[in-house]
């Protein structure tokens, strides 16, 4: 056990990101794929779409037929069929022919446009007219315009967003090798606390965090693993924290904000079985009593007790680390911010890294950050906040008006 | 069956939400609430927190015994004893004396502010000096601060982010009455069409609706439900839909983009029973061929067939209809839209709503949104994306540098 009390910048914890490694992998259905994260190389196993597309519902022609063609003097084409959808048309299209097609229709060999239906009119049974010319491959897609064969379209680490699913159901994936969904130890510690259907006595208090966490974590899309309350006892913590780092990839011990419990903390981390302590403290606030240490290879934190604290550190430096066993390849990805303006004043010390909630708000076309008041130990200041306000070690504040980055919660 | 071929704008559907409603309630623990919707009023049975208690590890002191105090001309306090978490101290405390306490201590009777750790020292083992003064109620929060008992805290309609579950926990709410996650049929039509698995012929394409409408639904927080692909065929259609109506909260059928195949989910859509049309083309684009019905009380789209028009149809027209049958007490709050600015100029028709995808990219401070170039028919400006720039039916184009306000995707 070492680095006891030297306090770490947010840079340093966030730079121990890389010590950690996801827990494996697994093939499930594409449809099943959201928000996983990709583990395995997405590549073109042909040219999509396989054929000359129609994007409109019109007429297909060779598009110099159409030259010059106008209201007043319209292309007069015979017509050469029908392409019914999922049909390969048999005839060759001659200059001077058009053919009836759907959107997502195979043009025809000697076809390179299709003129829309509402720029052109049939004239009996096998003539038409076209009002307006087009031009070679207007609303037309190529063969491989979308992804040639062989390109490499999605590689591992990225998120699967809905898009991505369909890219790869497109490309004929109907499962995907996705990193595992890691499963997330919480464990609420503290002689004070009682758990949820419980109530507290004089000097008690509810498990708040555990029910805080487990939101967070299934958000973050991991699994939650929830493991109660225990006393502030070195044995029975030992003992929770050494099963805790057996069943899941990540553990996260919250409570014990208290001098003395954070010591316990320390003495149980110091007993594990291999296990370094990584981070005793970071120079941000709320959050200063944080606790990192890496223990048989997986992250195990000791967040603050209080929940507007635990909140905020999970947010800053937890999600980092638990997007790096999630497999992700940007796990600062995450902190996609939300430009606003500051509605007032707000003074910060230098050399340390705050965290203001903010709530957001619309006025005209700006959106303003407005800070959340209220003691910084009241649990309402997070529920009316949607977002986190950074403010620079090396800033003494940040002026009224200021157009500030925020980080939604 | 009405209103045929008239062209609505998005304001007219989305006035249209409240025709429907969700389909129930159910009771889940507290801790698997997150993103469902609150179908309850939580209300304070108790003041929170139930003690005026300590924020910080320190000493509880009667406040007016600090006040002058300063490195130079400490306080002198004598100790009347230590309070250990969880406990009710048993005596009064009188001025000119303090009790160590720990964060989320409860303060004895006498005290009404805590000394910071860092600013006191033990001279002995009964006497203390505080060498910074304290306010009234600095470092404490009083009973009911956060919470008085009988306040109304969430409403029937809050979306439960972690840090509502925490509050309701907090408020001995074990469990939760929430809306019943909507189930989502997805079901593909075209002739053209082929399952994921299978290799498209010339003319052929792979079904890549269902997986990308399947990521949306899970993605809004429903459960998709999968029906496949049914062929251009009115009675098969038909079997399918009266089917999927039956068994789902809301139909998604897609594909049958060409005017014959929107003609089939017409002709489908007024053979059922109790159906009503009522929405035939939003003049919105991409998506102008959009259908929607109402059956049996359900919303029953017809979404246009490329994928790219589907998904933005889902973000801009579905996605409030399923937050309605979700419970939401607002269902446009999902249109947080993020700030930035375009750079470059974009031309759009008159009368009609458009829809441009953008990517987001970070240029020293700034957000900037790029038009992401490409025929709108290409799968691939939808993965290239992250969000809609939406252009007002009143502009003829929004100009390179204006701010816009993004809708994520």
């Amino acid at each position: 056990m070492k680095n006891f009390f030297k306090v770490k910048t947010l840079e340093q914890v966030l730079g121990l990101v890389d010590d950690f490694s996801p827990p494996g992998t697994e093939t499930v259905p594409v449809s099943d794929c959201c928000r996983r994260i990709l583990a395995q190389r997405v590549t073109a196993g042909e040219d999509i779409p396989g054929f000359r597309r129609s994007t409109m519902d019109g007429y297909a022609v060779a598009a110099g037929s159409t030259y010059g063609a106008s209201e007043a003097n319209p292309a007069w084409l015979t017509m050469a069929g029908t392409i019914a959808m999922g049909d390969v048309p048999e005839f060759v299209l001659e200059p001077g022919q058009a053919a009836k097609i759907s959107t997502g229709g195979m043009l025809p060999r000697g076809a390179d446009a299709v003129a829309m239906v509402e720029h052109a009119e049939m004239v009996g049974s096998d003539a038409l007219e076209v009002y307006k010319s087009v031009a070679p491959m207007q609303h037309v897609v190529e063969k491989g315009e979308d992804f040639a064969k062989g390109q490499e379209i999605l590689e591992p680490g990225t998120m699967i967003r809905p898009q991505e699913a369909g890219l790869a159901a497109a490309l004929g994936y109907s499962r995907l090798n996705v990193y595992k969904r890691p499963r997330i130890g919480i464990l609420s510690t503290g002689d004070e606390v009682v758990p949820v259907n419980e109530t507290p006595a004089p000097g008690q208090i509810r498990d708040i965090n555990t029910h805080t966490l487990a939101g967070l974590v299934r958000e973050a899309g991991a699994e939650p693993v929830l493991y109660g309350i225990v006393k502030d006892n070195e044995k029975a913590l030992f003992a929770a924290v050494e099963r805790g780092i057996v069943e899941t990839d990540m553990l996260l011990i919250s409570g014990g904000s208290s001098v003395g419990a954070r010591d316990f903390t320390l003495d149980v981390f110091s007993a594990l079985d291999r296990t370094e302590l990584l981070v005793h403290g970071i120079s941000i606030s709320p959050g200063k009593p944080t606790i990192l240490a890496s223990s048989k290879g997986k992250p195990v934190w000791g967040l603050p007790g209080h929940v507007v604290s635990a909140m905020v550190v999970f947010r800053i430096a937890v999600l980092p680390f638990l997007k790096r066993i999630q497999g992700c390849g940007d796990v600062m990805e995450s902190t996609m911010r939300i430009p606003a303006v500051l509605t007032r004043n707000i003074a910060s010390a230098q050399g340390r890294r705050d965290f203001v909630r903010v709530r957001l708000l619309k006025q005209d076309k700006r959106t303003l950050a407005e800070p959340v008041l209220g003691k910084s130990g009241l649990i309402r200041t997070m529920v009316h906040a949607d977002g986190l306000l950074e403010i620079n070690d090396n800033l003494e504040g940040v002026e009224k008006d200021t157009p500030v980055d925020i980080i939604p919660m």
